[in-house]
């Protein structure tokens, strides 16, 4: 048997896998996290490092790491990142060490990203599985834009425009997934089924970063 | 939006899958298609051809198609049939319209065979979605042959001596499943989860017969 078949065969566990979640904003890539948290899910899940400081009720190595502007401009110096943005002199990025240590360990590894930050990561892991969640319509994710009252509803027309966009980068994606309104757990059950089809591989995606 | 891509991302039900499921004799095979029936599992189950006699018990059309060897070489010479062997003179081989009616209806076609069968499947249908159901180990499947009695004990080693082979046409397959002893429901779960996923492709697979 060669090496390179699923370790399955040969009764070990199935390699991990990095796993990215992506999607429109608004679609609910945070609700359908939370709900894989909360099921139990024996996942890593990324926490991206952010320069913006902490808020009351915020914890650090938890919702984010909240390191200052300097370290997180040492950290882009130093490669230390898969992928960063800066939005309004405010920067967010991924480390590195936190997928590498995850993958260390033999857990999955589940990264939710923006669309474009799932395209960096795509070139830079394409072996990781990509999974699009998508709106039911462009109503419902309107809906769901207005429903959080975060952006001005001039802001949630931007981010609906940019929708048609987003959907033109699918084929950077292996699965879709429709996160209906009052169907969370289907989507949940779905990309459930999809981490679990993977391990299943005859010959399992090999991640290295 | 082009048109081949998932058809869920119009609000249209995902295409129907041809689903190959196969693996060496004993690993439970009929186990795994009983349980998915049990369970009500919305599937096509292929009924196969067969010249041999109507056992008491059994029902035409649900446990096989059964026709004489006339009518089952005029079925080879009309090009009837997917697949097809003769063993000791006995007929048995897979109708073609058993799955182009049943993928026209929009339901899946789960379809069980050996894996000299799946190989022929695999040439002529590279897009079903291919299970290999492998044991945990050589001794669980011998076990699992002398339990069930219908082989002579020269006859189980025969069939363990096989195995071998039938490991090295892996590479046919998308996936592979182990069917453990006692956990028979871990391998229908696996199986149910495949199926799902291979729903969510964001290019489905096109079969064409």
């Amino acid at each position: 048997m060669e090496p390179f078949l699923n370790p399955i065969l040969q009764g070990k566990p199935p390699q991990p896998l990095l796993v990215v979640i992506s999607g429109p904003s608004g679609v609910g890539k945070d609700s359908v996290l939370m709900r894989m948290r909360e099921l139990g899910f024996p996942f890593h899940f990324v926490v991206t490092a952010n320069s913006r400081p902490q808020r009351p009720g915020e914890i650090d190595g938890v919702d984010y790491h909240f390191v200052t502007t300097e370290r997180f401009r040492e950290m882009i110096e130093n490669d230390e990142l898969l992928e960063w943005a800066e939005v309004y002199g405010q920067y967010k990025g991924i480390p590195k060490f936190e997928i590498r240590q995850a993958m260390a360990s033999g857990r999955d590894v589940i990264l939710r990203i923006n669309v474009d930050g799932a395209a960096t990561i795509k070139r830079l892991a394409p072996e990781a599985v990509f999974i699009f969640l998508a709106p039911a319509s462009l109503d419902e994710l309107r809906h769901r834009l207005l429903l959080r009252r975060t952006e001005s509803p001039a802001e949630v027309e931007r981010r609906l425009a940019m929708v048609a966009d987003e959907l033109a980068q699918l084929p950077n994606f292996d699965y879709v997934v429709i996160n209906h309104a009052d169907r969370l757990d289907e989507a949940v059950g779905q990309i459930r089924a999809i981490i679990s089809a993977e391990k299943a591989r005859v010959y399992p995606r090999r991640i290295s970063l």
